[in-house]
């Protein structure tokens, strides 16, 4: 009898599993049942459709269902919901229009992915206030900015997502208004890299930081009222109108399902998987922004809800039902965020207390340089953090920021920690040079050198 | 008695090695033995300078001569040329201009650099033909731009410098032809990413493949009539008439005091240095581009003639002779040049036979990507070789073209090799993915995955 593989959620990890399992065995049956509208999607890209320059939402689907269905023979259901998994049966209950079903698998992966947090603030639930998650939540956001034409908007986030939609606000004319509760807006970028944001982002956007939103009430007029109050200091407090608030704090995983099926959750609350991806429960699997990743440098399971890691860890568990076992690939938490002008990076670790409480001894610099030779034209300053540690000397994690040149500079960091390398290792790495692309000494092997002499005190 | 540390050649390696060994022992005596009349100049920023991105050619100087002398106590000599190295006596003999002088050392560094390559072409002597490879000849070739205004320039030899400098004439307004002996311009780059490389050009350049210039005659105008001729079929030739000819047909080491003094060149017909850069005769060091390097990918002993190569070297002496012993790193051979719009870059080997000759099994592919998520607008086409050995499944080396996203791109690759890395390591790294800076899947990622596909047939 044909195998079958369900997978549940059509997205990056789900979509990624389903192609490559079967390239890896054409007889399997795959059933993808996606509870949404849409699947293969880069949701990555929905701040840039609200800016605007990408002109057409259909741009961000990266395979339309058709071709997964005629060509790669994958059974792609939409608007399907599966409600309950019965690892017992082998079965899942899917929720459609038309009703319940349900549906064995012989292999199961779940690829539910992770929602926006709503955060309990009264007046959560009034119009004009939106959270940035799928494409239905960016479609209604560009539609709103279409038909209302907001003047303002309030971000309740510093995140990447707050960052990058303050950049798609600003570019539609919006006066933009970022409330961060911790102390920096990027805060796991560290200290020095944030401020320079910061200080980049005064041109676009006014920073309340170290501030939350109490209350947000609508107003006679249509308007948001929006009470910020201080995190230390319990007597200030402030009113922003708004036309509109983004809700940018963070996303959770979607583990109901997986939950109520005894599936074991790790520490991180995200689904716990092996080196296969698969969960405490055979061949049931769990990939992308619902399931926990190994850390390159520390080696302990994490959540870290990126892209590539949700493709990359879909496409081995693939491999893997398709007859190819194929381990999962560790995740240095690599990201990069475009800040405007600023190109803002960071890999690893680098900060000091999550470093000390993995047992590490951190020791941490930041160091000026330039994208290009002092003598260029055109070059632009380079910040970066470097960090390791004291006995073993080897790297923990470092971030960037500059106009340019940054992002491909954090993926030699990110080589780095996949090689366990030490800062005396890194800073003798025969790195390109040519006087319009960088410095003779790299920033990254100034950034080595300093921190290996400070290693050495 | 106080030490004397003495270095032959005032640029990169030499003026690296004096600051480093000052900064370790400030009891040391050093001087600098400079036979032109400039130290520590960026030699690599000429074809800027003369194309005119860069204004004032002092801004090409590092440090200053007086900043050597007044704030590191290090006694730099201009136009004081070593024409004798006597080892028995340790003790070399100067020439100036007021006549030679004797002068002891304790430690020598010869740090002599290389000179260009004068190829033997009837006529090579006439006016209006020039070489770049120091400060002199830089300016030289602009203010022949400036009195002479030439409409034309012919280059022979289509390496770094000739396509640098290609540009820089092209921003001159001059009509620019390019002879190369070999098959492709950028030869050690591979076809593949050469052949981009040469179709860029071809709006900017006249390009003469797998040729060579036979003579160059002046004729009665004024000009230069310069014959080529095709390297495989002798019937086939070509007059070109020129105002101006640049030879840019490579560079050897400047090795001949050396050699007298009975100092061990290795093959490659530079000088023969141990881990530490120390040569086969006690307390004297070599360094920059008149040295051999330690490959990365092979161990051996090679020619690499580059910038970083030299600061960095010439620093580990300088630091082993100011009494921390510090060995020499090796050098992958990354190289970059901006040709026009394009970045092309290259490290390790990518040559198959170059591979085979040093005992792998290489096994090469090339990938066709973009620079950004391809919704993203301005994403531009990336083009990747990558090469690995089929037996140990290591990486070898890559080449990459495109206009943007290139150069750090290619140090990412330079890390991997550091690390020994297998190309299923670097498929997995967890590089840094955001809509404006990269696919999902980074171009190398993908070179990777075709890479190790190929390796697993």
């Amino acid at each position: 009898m044909q195998e079958r593989f369900v997978i549940i959620g059509g997205d990056a990890a789900g979509m990624s599993a389903a192609s490559k399992a079967r390239r890896e065995n054409p007889d399997l049956e795959i059933v993808v049942l996606e509870r949404g509208n849409w699947a293969s999607y880069g949701a990555c890209g929905l701040p840039y459709y609200i800016k605007g320059d990408i002109k057409n939402i259909q741009d961000l689907i990266a395979i339309p269902p058709e071709i997964f269905r005629e060509k790669r023979d994958i059974d792609l259901r939409l608007n399907h919901e599966v409600i309950r998994i019965s690892p017992e049966n082998k079965e899942i209950v899917v929720n459609t229009r038309d009703g319940d079903y349900k549906l064995g698998y012989d292999k199961l992966l779940i690829s539910t992915g992770a929602r926006a947090i709503k955060p309990k603030i009264p007046g959560i639930d009034a119009n004009g206030i939106f959270a940035l998650r799928d494409m239905d939540s960016g479609k209604n956001i560009k539609e709103y900015l279409q038909k209302n034409s907001p003047a303002s908007v309030l971000i309740v986030g510093g995140g990447y997502i707050g960052i990058e939609m303050a950049e798609a606000f600003h570019a539609n004319g919006l006066k933009v208004y970022i409330v961060e509760l911790l102390p920096h807006i990027l805060n796991s970028f560290g200290t020095e890299i944030a401020a320079v944001v910061e200080n980049h982002l005064k041109d676009y956007a006014q920073l309340r930081l170290g501030k939350y939103v109490n209350t947000i009430t609508e107003t006679d007029t249509g308007k948001l009222s929006v009470q910020i109050k201080d995190k230390k200091s319990a007597n200030h407090e402030e009113h922003i109108l708004t036309d509109m608030v983004l809700l940018a704090t963070g996303i959770k995983p979607e583990v109901s399902i997986a939950e109520e099926a005894e599936i074991v959750l790790g520490e991180t609350g995200a689904i716990a998987v092996d080196e296969y991806g698969q969960t405490n429960i055979p061949d049931i699997y769990a990939a992308g922004d619902c399931a926990e990743v190994k850390h390159t440098v520390t080696g302990q399971s994490v959540y870290i809800p990126l892209a590539l890691t949700a493709n990359r860890n879909g496409r081995a568990i693939g491999s893997t039902i398709g007859g190819s076992a194929t381990c999962l690939a560790s995740i240095a938490g690599t990201a990069v965020v475009k800040a405007f002008q600023l190109e803002v990076a960071t890999t690893g670790i680098i900060d000091i207390d999550l470093a000390k409480k993995n047992g590490f001894n951190p020791v941490k610099v930041t160091i000026d340089s330039h994208s290009r030779a002092g003598y260029c034209p055109r070059s632009k300053p380079i910040k970066i953090s470097l960090m390791a540690d004291r006995k073993s000397k080897k790297l923990l994690g470092a971030s960037m920021v500059g106009e340019e040149g940054v992002v491909k500079r954090i993926d030699i960091i990110a080589a780095a920690l996949s090689g366990k390398f030490t800062v005396e290792q890194l800073e003798n790495l025969d790195l390109a040079y040519a006087p319009p692309f960088s410095p003779v000494w790299d920033p990254v092997l100034t950034a080595a050198r300093v921190l290996k002499s400070k290693l050495n005190r």
